[in-house]
């Protein structure tokens, strides 16, 4: 047979960052590698030919009414071990917050137990969240970082993950940091090169990150060695950039600079790279970040919480900079790229129209700031497969199948959709707002299926129990 | 038997709106008006006794492990027919979104089976997410806006309905506003009367509830109709307050004066009053609500599409105003006050530390607006019972048994909690931040199961399929 699997359904794409694209009835053929090697229209000849050729094999896969195929999401921010905190404490300080409650969990991930219970159970809730690719910034433990790698590769989901490098001895608790500068490269080393090794049996890929936790908690000496390995290795590079008015001051006081140039000194602004959150970038900043092809990371959520503002994603985006979303686990509570995309929405209206009620509306807000659904979901999907430098994030020719589908009417979270007739692109939008995981009901990666969910008959009971 | 059910296990309740009260393995003994008559600490001697007469009958129910209860939802804002269309188009402003969609599908709700469809989901909907007590804006249709009364005495929620008034020609479209000022009233009178004998035989109550749409689709006439008929039948009473730039803006245009006044002028702000939104209300509309009791109702997720701004709830509630929240299906997407708990939180952080970073953080903000999750809980669960003054929304003794069990061990949505003795305020929080309806697995109202849902076995299977 040429093609290892055919779907046959509806399904939604960005054809550009403001403009879906339906794909209405199509076959999707999938090749060896999990690659979508063709897209096949009902009105074209070969239409047929492959439906009398693969329908009813077992590669074949036709939705079901009210079924629909989205890509699968690009996560490009996770603290992975925080997800044992996901929830808690979110209504104290950044600083604070770090101390009293992330290093002290994250300091447990010493014991591979607790971190392969913690990590085996994120990665299975993420895939069930629709998540194909995740970013992940695990810990200082080479060891259970490395674990979270196979987790990964096991579980079929394409893990970018970084061994955290946290040295200075000022700035870092003692039970919580790397024994020193030299350990903490020699460990990373050690670490790209065990994941690279790991990413020759994995089909859907894992990779190495060079993960500083962010400036203020490495040396000069770790920055510069970490720019080195990058380089060394070609990895992708992953950090905090100006999250907070503390973080982007703390940095400037510290080299007189922006910390985007900064990360750049220390050669940590690549093609490959992603910042996360990037609030307080300035003119020169964002030229910086377009020239060197680093993405920004865009957590909504979270910044709610910790950045003190919303990232001005409309305008950076106009700019040219290349942007993905991101959960931030657990400075985001949500593991779902659908809570983040409805909050990136709902964000962008707030910096567009304002908060203050006792401002008049012409000053209130920032004008041309908001977004739409369509332009929250590319971040969500093709933005962050651009960010990474990976051909993900599409349903298209030449990129992988990692896919969810949706399913409209499970019963027990059946979709408001009343008109068999409904458009498409509003059955789209009501996707976006209330999908949840019962409604994904499979999700394939590299053209592997690796979540599915069971019980379309599940009950609703009202009423007379 | 003296009581005509028992729980046994823990729950959570607001002792103050700041401070969470945590009532750990009580039994709590309903009586056969589904109060809550006494509820009975282990140390106390009557404990045993109790488990003694009730264990192992069937009015026993004893939680299982993770398993814990949170007083059901109030939800103070509900446009039901909206349902049909929630989730689609909120990119567009208010006034267009009303006339383009919103208007158009209102105006269905003249077909009673369309209705019904609609209704029956949107009543089961809410009780899935554990909305106990709702307070709907039906349609301008008598019949219908009756159906739904009747559709939430069947299926057990406290539903307060209002038949909708829309009655100025000029700024309603000719398909979808009453026929005339005179027969907007008697159809009023005659919904009142019809819900008051449905509530006869109705155990949790329903409630007819004067409902003019808003200042600007009403006239003169109307409205002071309305505020008669509030008085002569003792009902409460909705609208919407100072929503928008616009609606703010049109009402003083009209009367000279801010909408809590002009409302006020019509009767219409009564201790059972609730005004939803009301973004922009000043000092002395704030008192005018403090003294007449009208409750206002906060509707985070809807205001960041419609409101131009973030309520000041932190200063509203200081200064003692009522307040409730709402999902304000669907200028709010979501049928889940759990998500609106979550928003109100966010939003509130945004008005504390601004939005824009161009601005200095000292001036980007308004100090004192952030909110807890522990008051976003208070809004929604005992505010809301005060603000419709029915003793609701505690779990207290001589309040009704409204709650919903939250199940954090279900296998496809499960908490995130490893530590079998963590904090149970932690674990509260992690239920606010996480809980989605596939967790809540009973909702109660009056002392009668009216929800449940089956399948703690369900699966996630990931990997290797």
């Amino acid at each position: 047979m040429r093609y290892s699997v055919i779907f046959q359904g509806t399904a939604f794409t960005s054809k550009s960052s403001k403009e879906i694209q339906v794909i209405k009835d199509h076959l999707f053929c999938i090749n060896e590698d999990g690659m979508i090697e063709k897209i096949v229209a009902p009105e074209e000849e070969e239409y047929d030919i492959i439906l009398n050729q693969y329908g009813g094999t077992n590669n074949f896969h036709r939705l079901e009414r009210g079924q629909y195929i989205l890509p699968g999401f690009v996560d490009l921010h996770v603290h992975a071990p925080q997800w044992a905190q996901a929830g808690t404490a979110l209504d104290i300080p950044l600083y604070d917050w770090l101390n009293t409650y992330t290093f002290p969990i994250e300091s447990k991930f010493s014991d591979m137990n607790f971190a392969k219970e913690v990590y085996n159970d994120l990665v299975s809730t993420l895939l069930a969240n629709g998540t194909t690719t995740a970013l992940y910034f695990a810990t200082v433990h080479k060891e259970s970082s490395l674990l979270l790698a196979e987790i990964c590769a096991e579980k079929g989901q394409r893990g970018l993950v970084g061994k955290v490098v946290m040295d200075d001895v000022e700035q870092n608790p003692e039970y919580y940091r790397d024994t020193n500068t030299a350990t903490a490269l020699e460990e990373t080393e050690q670490f790209i090169l065990a994941v690279k090794e790991l990413a020759e049996s994995t089909k859907q890929g894992v990779y190495p990150v060079v993960t500083p936790r962010f400036i203020p908690s490495c040396t000069d000496e770790a920055l510069e060695g970490l720019g080195k390995l990058a380089a060394k290795y070609d990895t992708h590079v992953q950090s905090h950039c100006s999250e907070s008015d503390w973080e982007h001051q703390f940095v400037k006081t510290r080299f007189q600079k922006n910390d985007a140039f900064a990360l750049d000194g220390f050669g940590l602004l690549r093609e490959k790279s992603v910042m996360a959150h990037c609030n307080f970038l300035d003119e020169s900043d964002v030229e910086l970040f377009i020239e060197t092809g680093t993405a920004v990371c865009h957590c909504p959520i979270s910044n709610a919480y910790f950045a003190n503002s919303v990232l001005p994603v409309a305008r950076l985006h106009a700019k040219g900079v290349e942007i993905g979303l991101g959960t931030d686990i657990s400075g985001g509570f949500s593991p779902s790229l659908y809570d983040n995309i409805k909050q990136a929405v709902i964000s962008s209206r707030m910096l567009e129209d304002g908060v203050n009620t006792t401002l008049p509306a012409d000053i209130r807000g920032v004008k041309g700031s908001s977004i739409t659904v369509n332009e929250a979901f590319f971040f969500a999907t093709a933005g962050g497969g651009e960010s990474l430098s990976l051909p993900i994030g599409r349903i298209q020719e030449k990129y992988t199948w990692d896919i969810q589908i949706i399913d409209t009417k499970v019963p027990s979270a059946k979709l408001p959709i009343y008109d068999d007739h409904e458009e498409l692109l509003d059955i789209f939008q009501k996707m976006l707002y209330h999908a949840r995981p019962e409604n994904i009901r499979e999700v394939w990666v590299q053209g592997k299926k690796v979540h599915k969910r069971e019980g379309r008959l599940a009950l609703i009971e009202s009423g007379g129990l």
